[in-house]
């Protein structure tokens, strides 16, 4: 079997790379099969982020070939007895992953189809038997190398749970109305600065919004408003303004606010999370 | 054809790996070959920042083997009129980019033979349609890609358009007289706190400087003098105390100043761009 | 002989990925052979840190395979007279470094069995023989491509030196009573806020500590206490309550403190070095 035939494995974890521990993770990797194929999803996930965890795991997983292996640790939970998993998803993935809920944007939106949790006393690297605290080395990417590799199928991951039983956080959902919507920013671009809602491009046009047309955005955090303005929607940031705030379809064809060239996040103080609401009208 | 006859794929944007851009980005590469072979170049470019994207090029692309396919997004025209392109340089290499500007250095330095246009009809992921935001995954990842793997050639990438269309920021240059050379800075080492002069090491012997020789370098920013000294060029840090300023020839064969194990632009307030004036005379 | 029968290239330097050095330096690799096949080890070693860079590969080195061969570039003394070398460790791997203290945990952990210095007549890339202050491209990164490719094999690397001329940093012993137990901090993860001591779990055990005791723990700065505190010694941090303190077993098997869920370092103002002492009696 040549390197081509084995799935790719793909890490995410909020380990960064300050020091030597993705290192030593991926080594682990190597030496259960030479031949495994490893990407770096990101190592920058903010620290005991599960939810972060949880959308960029969306973000990325269905543009990778089927069958490849996903790696998500971001674990605050390491050594205790939140369990340690293999989801395989209705779209052709596996995540490898503490059930903490860094699957429920996965499983809301392309469904799990069958969950594991790891044996240790067979998938888990002897030589660090006193460790604790790096599940990431040796139990979650020495598993997934194991399974890439073909050395255990599926069912040696160890025994299947129920899938209603794997951990969520809540998802909200956002209000459509004829020239009114109202969601929520979900997450951030934190390099860009820009803001992601969970508000669907497709509801919003249905809703009678059109690029080009400039609407009236408010963002509340609670019920306090801290941002205020008519403001262009359109495709992309180049048809604003430098400087300018404006709404764009982002990359997950979702509605997000953008500063042109510059940080939305810093310019207007605005953060995500559920408390973090954006409102728009026909202006 | 197995993964070593394919060209290498290296990647550098101002994404960071802060979110799941990069990895959606190389998802899409190994779902149209998974034979590719894909490398960082880096993706910290500071944002926006085409000057930089246009000399990290300049940096890294001659060491690698001909053949390579360079993808540069630092996009701040993203899904507006810019031209998407890719171009041939006469060293052996193809780059994949916005035409904005980031080809300046290569063009200047090595010529380009070729450019053309990316063909959105053709060479653009699918699936993401109505995404305008987001070039590097959808159309230059994608293109690079298809054209590492063979599914298009050259010719494939979309029509050719005049190389002198290629747009190009000013590149300034230095001047030299016995005994006197002024340049700017024109990029730094951001992670040293070092900063590169336009001034080649070849000029600089030729006006009559030598390794081990104190001079007197002056930095201007406009006309206003911010850095006077008598300080020591030598061929490496190590020659100057710890703490002190010095001139070097950097890995560019180009004066550069530094303070050794410490930071130049931190610690006397400097920084590149055309405003930022070197001025060297014999002391 | 394909990709997976030559030894993996392992890369730890203080270079970032800021701007272009890492990639130049990986393109001398593959120009050398594009089959090689390179990882990161990090590139994110604190500047001029010689001592983090020997910890890294403590921390990293042994979970790959045998035969990788390790290129880490910590290299205040670029250009100087250090040595640069390629050092076999007893344990089955390759070290190419400057001989300037980054072989100091390695050497005492697993031993070294020979050590060359690298003869630049023959192993430093042609094209960039005037610059003096890239070796991580033009010298180490090339001289390890020579050797994991096979165009040399070890002793082409160039004259072996007396394996005790290694330059070698002090490295500090705990000590180790009943009930009593003092070391160092000897490193940390600067992720994580994490402060990594070098005490043993074994001898701890030994000294009659177990997990779940609560503990009496000092640690002082020199002479001046600065955290004074009964905590919690367990496994992992799970055990312990969000922001509280607590020591635990570290992945090298080593007594480590924490704050659940937050960072150690900046809660307390503690750092690492001989002068970071932590004392534990119990409580």
């Amino acid at each position: 079997m040549d390197k081509s035939n084995k799935p790719i494995l793909v890490f995410q974890t909020d380990f960064t790379y300050k020091e030597g521990a993705v290192c030593a993770m991926y080594g682990v990797v190597k030496s259960v099969d030479r031949e495994l194929e490893i990407f770096d999803g990101t190592h920058e996930i903010p620290q005991y982020d599960i939810w972060s965890a949880s959308y960029r795991l969306l973000q990325s997983v269905p543009f990778w070939p089927k069958g490849t292996i996903f790696v998500s640790v971001v674990d605050p939970g390491v050594g205790t007895s939140r369990r340690a998993c293999v989801a395989k998803t209705a779209n052709g993935y596996y995540i490898v992953t503490p059930d903490n809920g860094s699957l429920t944007h996965i499983k809301e939106e392309f469904g799990i189809t069958e969950v594991r949790q790891i044996d240790e006393t067979v998938n888990r690297l002897r030589s660090t038997r006193g460790v604790a605290v790096f599940h990431g080395r040796d139990l979650f990417g020495y598993t997934a190398a194991r399974l890439a590799s073909g050395i255990i199928d599926y069912e040696g991951v160890g025994p299947s749970y129920p899938v209603d039983e794997i951990i969520e956080l809540p998802i909200l959902q956002p209000c459509i109305e004829e020239g009114h919507v109202r969601g929520i920013f979900e997450i951030d671009d934190p390099n860009f600065g820009n803001l992601w809602s969970n508000i669907p491009l497709e509801d919003f046009n249905k809703a009678g919004f059109s690029y080009g047309d400039y609407v009236h955005a408010t963002i509340l955090h609670g019920n306090i408003p801290v941002f205020e303005q008519d403001i262009l929607f359109h495709q992309s940031f180049g048809f604003a303004e430098k400087g300018a705030p404006m709404l764009y379809n982002n990359e997950m064809m979702k509605l997000a606010i953008a500063v042109t060239q510059g940080s939305f996040e810093e310019q207007y103080g605005v953060s995500f999370g559920p408390e973090w609401i954006l409102d728009i009208v026909k202006s």
